[in-house]
């Protein structure tokens, strides 16, 4: 692919810039209080198939400015619920669900590269969903207020975190998130497993999450971390199932650039150095699991 | 369906009420240390079923007297096993198996209003299954002792607990109670992540989930909460089948009258006033899975 | 079958004792950090196979020497990545990928008896997956350092780490160990609940297991752990096929041998005494799931 430059991809609702194989994304909306947008929604996507696709990129970091009114207070629904579809989806009638929230949601989880949401603010809605459940790793406010508030709104969980929460938290604590539609803070038993990292300052959030990228980035491999993410996405239906599947995975590493130099480095006591990239590596079976296609098509049937 | 009066509907194992939409459910056999029987099965079984299809009824809270000897000290089985089958399954031979306790899970499960067990007392086999892993919430006095037994006892752990625990939980902590029939108390690492609310005293626990309750009733949407606790009980098979049908509901309930509401109270900067019922909402899509007959049937094939 | 004498097998790399119906296996590799090598993996399949068929046999017990350097290191791979494969698979060549490692959690997950890992000393990569995941319960050391290092070797979570830790944690805490390769203690919160007990010393680990074992031999029924295990591993694909299934095993168990001693003692105020076996027990739907074959097959097709 020809390699974009990332803060120069003509975006509005975002910044982005590309430093030390991470990519940085700042949502840039804070006079709208960071709510999401068709547009908002449409450079993310574009951004995550990007950085997928870009063996620079080792992780995309997700955040806001720290002193925006919030990291993400969802959707502008002051014009409706209408937001929430493209203007294509919408003229294509009732038939047309896909939420953009949703396929954002898909994309980030697509995404092979590490992926970390830097939650310096107020989440609620979408800020809640498509901004940090698909994600690897949230780092978040200590003094943050979270909401899941869709119940309170007459409208149903959205952007696929029925399917997220209960995995990434048991199904107790994504009931109580889910269906009061509380106000919590990060440190709340509810919610606190969600996340890798709380930090007591807004200001701190970011950097303690570029610091952690940054280490893994270095000591890490490319290709191990894309195959670790299918893995635990995409584990197969039994203990048998994913036996077959990840002694197969590491059958093909053992003898792959990074497994090779994995060991080379154990054997001479010293830190490894994974140069291998996800387009240089090929693999006959990967990915392993059937990918549901979830574009609309318009059909007379 | 012609409204029920639930407080006159010859209960005798029970109490029952309806108030501000919430229908509370106490279990009333206090000399026999609130043991569960046939008939309070039956009983229980009729009211979740009845409280399902009511639309005056947003909420059921099952408590106990806070002076019994338990909530629930599980089945009487001083005269057998028998006690966990009724009279006809027994009749029918070994191919009968459906034990009431699990009959009950399914229907609280499948109840689409907002469910929680409000365990103000000691509570050990079906008191810790039937009644209170099917519920949304639970709410339950600190001092609590709380045993699933069922290895202690020869048997297996019944009531759907083999299915239920693990997915509130995870499996760590799941196995630590069903494979040890360990007596815990609510604030022991292993069970406190299955609580929503843990009180001091027996005294608190129903007012605590009554007040919760209210305001969930007061500000939650009867159509969306169902939607959501469909979409946790049966979120698809993959993030992408989620998206397919968490999509598809919103765009429906956008449109729906408590969406409207949502909309028009976010814009008038005022608290939603929901007023859409289940039986005035009718959707193509709903329910969306395929719900299993657990109804045995005597046959000579 | 012929009841084995455990320390009688021949073992080189692990010493076995059976004493009051508990299996206790030290690996005995001291002098090697405890690393894995195949002959240590195919010792211990073969005792865990033993232990699931011997009637004797009530519980598992896995240790290490508690002044050993490590409860286990993992795989020694100074000689290459080829370690993780026995030799009869290595001279297959690359379709054939089985590791070792996925063979033993297998054969540890399928071991009908109770199962504990008492981890007295630091553990990484196959100390922390084969010897620890798919076991019933964990003891460890507090002082214990816990890595699962694979995305910081250029391969992926083996031993199908990557299908029993999300089932054990939730995929948050699982993705914060398994795609950091972080090094962690068993009182973080991204590992704490994988473990039934911490412990202060390494000395404590091992008697703290045995104790916790003997209470559990001489109080719960054989036929009913195995019946509990095979329930939380394969549950049913939803709530109502889970009733089918364990609605069924209680109606089979009610009329066993140790069903109707838990009955008789509960009658006459007595702590059961459970004698009934595997062997002994028989029933024409266990196993009620579907047991994939893992074997690899040389064929030409």
């Amino acid at each position: 692919m020809a390699l974009p430059d990332y803060s120069a991809l003509g975006h509005k609702e975002i910044l982005v810039s590309l430093e030390n194989h991470i990519v940085v994304i700042v949502i840039n909306r804070a006079k709208y209080r960071n709510t999401y947008n068709q547009r908002t929604v449409h450079e993310l996507n574009e951004v995550f198939d990007l950085c997928d696709r870009d063996d620079r990129v080792r992780a995309v970091i997700l955040t806001a400015e720290h002193d925006a009114p919030a990291f993400c207070s969802g959707a502008d629904i002051s014009g409706g619920w209408d937001i929430l579809w493209s203007p294509e989806t919408l003229s294509e009638g009732d038939q047309a669900h896909r939420d953009t929230g949703g396929t954002l949601s898909v994309a980030v989880y697509r995404c092979r590269k590490i992926t970390i949401a830097a939650v310096n603010g107020h989440a609620a809605g979408v800020g809640m969903t498509a901004l940090q459940l698909p994600f690897d790793f949230r780092f978040v406010w200590a003094g943050a207020k979270l909401t899941f508030p869709f119940v309170r709104r007459g409208i149903a969980p959205e952007a696929v975190s029925s399917y997220l929460l209960p995995r990434l938290l048991g199904h107790s604590r994504a009931s109580s998130l889910l269906l009061t539609g509380a106000t919590v803070s990060p440190n709340s038993p509810y919610i606190e497993a969600l996340y890798h990292k709380i930090l007591p300052t807004r200001e701190e959030v970011l950097p303690a999450a570029k610091a952690f990228a940054e280490e893994l980035v270095a000591n890490t491999s490319q290709v191990a971390i894309a195959y670790a993410k299918g893995l635990l996405q995409h584990p197969g239906e039994s203990i048998e199932e994913n036996h077959l599947i990840d002694s197969r995975i590491i059958r093909t590493l053992a003898s792959s650039p990074d497994g090779a130099e994995g060991v080379n480095a154990f054997k001479e006591r010293r830190i490894p150095k994974f140069t291998e990239t996800l387009s240089q590596h090929s693999s006959p079976f990967y990915p392993w699991w059937w990918r549901l296609d979830i574009k609309h098509r318009r059909t007379k049937l």
